[in-house]
């Protein structure tokens, strides 16, 4: 419900998930008042408490993702975060990389600094109007000197999910590091670091895995070493004039977010229960009713992976002669419907289908969306389309 | 009240502040269900509320500090981040900094980062064991090529209070950015960025402010332009490869902490309540009474400024022939009093009071202290010491 008491359906899952499982703020409650103190800088019960909470939260992110060691995954306050630090801490001056013309705009424009910066040498591999890749293209896009594949495992505008295993295996033959951003898909579509050859997973606390704001998190394979992003106290080898070599404590600096963190560690065991296969499934034939519905619309045309593919629970479209923003605000302000509109910092991606004038409509679903939920976006769009 | 249902008596303020006020908790709740979407990556009702909770709470800050305009101030997720911002965006290779002997790890490790990486020098000018500097000292360390003066408003060891004023006219009348951390000051001494020519403010949101972990923030002043430490999606101007010009988003990459941020929001406010210098009286008393009677307890040395002299609510001491650590220990075993003991990421500051194998204990008092509190103290040290 909102402000104004009329209900809303939420659609916009993709930029963060809503409404939260009523446990994520319990957590919260609970840890502001028995954890409330600061996590690894004392011993007295709050601060002991505190780290706990820290250290059970990397465990079942461990867990999520099969990651052998709790300690190679250090808490950021979002994917953003966690992408700048694995592109900056990673790549030196000179360096060649491939991405992908699908990266949101958190890969793509620290690598547009280090190229202006650092020398640095970038190729956006070409996807087609599904966000397909074609390996063959990956593979001749290698130099003596990439050092490092990046790409999000699902494209935030179109929905499509590259294979992040062969990638990984490309990479490594290579000699590359991988990076993997996963802000589309971490509790939405299993991930395996080991199987997927990941050395680097970005991920975000606050979209599928049911978070709140302001956590996500980076996982560092034991055998990358980050120039830390950020340098100050830990808590440990304080005398130090350089982070502790310790993890996680060399790349955490400063007071962590326990609070949020908590929350993450609800959103994540909520995440488990119901399984991300099952998680997947479930967004996945929500979003077959929603392109059915669209298809049988005039005017509308979807982007992303035909009917009957893998995607996400992304659904991007738009309506001839009709401006993406104002049909998201007629949603809005008409239906009480949630999506968003406009570019998806995403440039790259809008250019492939052409959206780079037009933006786009961008509808997405989560785990508690219903298909009365979608019925009802498709009834409005049929409203808005005859007029 | 902690798990095991003992009282608890909070001494470790200077860490984090505990308990928040009610208000925090409530703002956080309201944030999750009415404003839990992604601020400024839309249209929708709950995005439009989640950049109002972001602007109202920038507004109310720059209340505090005599912000001009709320776009000036940049959420981060702790001081360090704020710093780390400060220190490795302004600072170019060969500059020359300024410090002093008692920063944090938080100015120290990203200065001795920038010393190790870029040939930057740094000169960090000694404090007397009450944590006092001679402003001599300073004038004579400005060279040619100085940049930056970067120092805490008030030590997180001794407690004792910067003339950041005098320092920030220095600073500019040598041409240099004046940078000032104010983890222990913001929200319990009064901070004015234009009459203490301050161009870069970084503070926590969780100490003195009262709000959530998770949150703090930097002031940068309308002429100083950043290296932005983040980039990445901002939700403006995204076909731009660069960050956009425009303040905060230029600055501000990646989803924000809306929730944490709603709570700050309350903890200024409740600040504001009561006003700073109300704050800053009573935390002070509070010390007087503890410093007074630590004075009657044999073998006790007490750090920082003498009684009757300015300083925060910090009061660290030792206890000779006795660990510091293992007061602490006891301290919250036996008494249920929460301190915090060891090296408080500060070891030139440890060096000054000569503590740099025994460590230090830590009492620090906060908006909810109670003359009670510091005589239960006082007496679980005489009790400690007799032993």
């Amino acid at each position: 419900m909102l402000n104004n008491d009329h209900p809303v359906i939420y659609l916009d899952h993709a930029a963060t998930s809503w409404p939260k499982p009523p446990e994520v703020f319990k957590a919260m409650q609970e840890a502001l008042i028995k954890a409330g103190a600061n996590p690894g800088r004392g011993s007295h019960a709050m601060a002991v408490q505190a780290s706990r909470v820290l250290f059970r939260t990397r465990q079942i992110l461990s867990e999520l993702f099969h990651i052998k060691n709790a300690n190679d995954i250090v808490f950021t306050s979002n994917t953003t975060m966690a992408l700048n630090f694995a592109i900056k801490g990673w790549i030196k001056p000179g360096d060649h990389v491939i991405a992908t013309m699908i990266e949101h705009n958190s890969v793509r424009r620290p690598l547009e600094y280090l190229k202006r910066t650092k020398g640095v040498t970038v190729d956006y591999i070409p996807v087609n109007e599904e966000g397909s890749i074609d390996l063959k293209k990956v593979e001749q896009a290698f130099r003596p000197n990439t050092s490092l594949v990046v790409c999000n495992h699902s494209s935030n505008l179109l929905g499509s999910i590259l294979p992040v295993g062969e990638l990984g295996d490309m990479a490594h033959r290579h000699g590359a590091v991988f990076a993997v951003d996963a802000a589309q898909t971490a509790g939405t579509v299993n991930i395996d670091v080991n199987d997927m050859d990941i050395d680097l997973l970005a991920f975000p606390g606050h979209k599928g895995l049911l978070g709140p704001q302001g956590t996500g998190g980076l996982y560092i394979a034991p055998h990358i070493d980050l120039t830390p992003l950020l340098h100050g106290g830990t808590g440990s080898q304080s005398i130090d004039t350089d982070q502790p070599s310790v993890r996680p404590d060399r790349y955490e600096a400063g007071t962590p977010n326990t609070v949020g963190i908590a929350g993450l560690h609800a959103g994540v065991q909520t995440v488990l229960n119901y399984t991300t296969s099952r998680l997947y499934e479930q967004e996945w034939r929500l979003t077959q009713r929603l392109m059915d519905g669209l298809g049988h619309i005039t005017d509308i045309k979807v982007f992303g992976p035909q009917m009957g593919e893998e995607r996400t629970g992304i659904v991007s479209f738009i309506m001839e002669g009709k401006d993406s923003s104002e049909i998201a605000f007629r949603l809005d302000q008409e239906f009480g419907i949630a999506v968003r509109a406009g570019f998806h910092c995403t440039p790259l991606a809008h250019s492939v289908v052409d959206t780079l004038k037009t933006g786009a409509v961008r509808a997405s679903v989560g785990y508690d969306t219903t298909n009365d939920d979608i019925d009802v976006l498709l009834e409005a769009l049929r409203h808005i389309s005859k007029i």
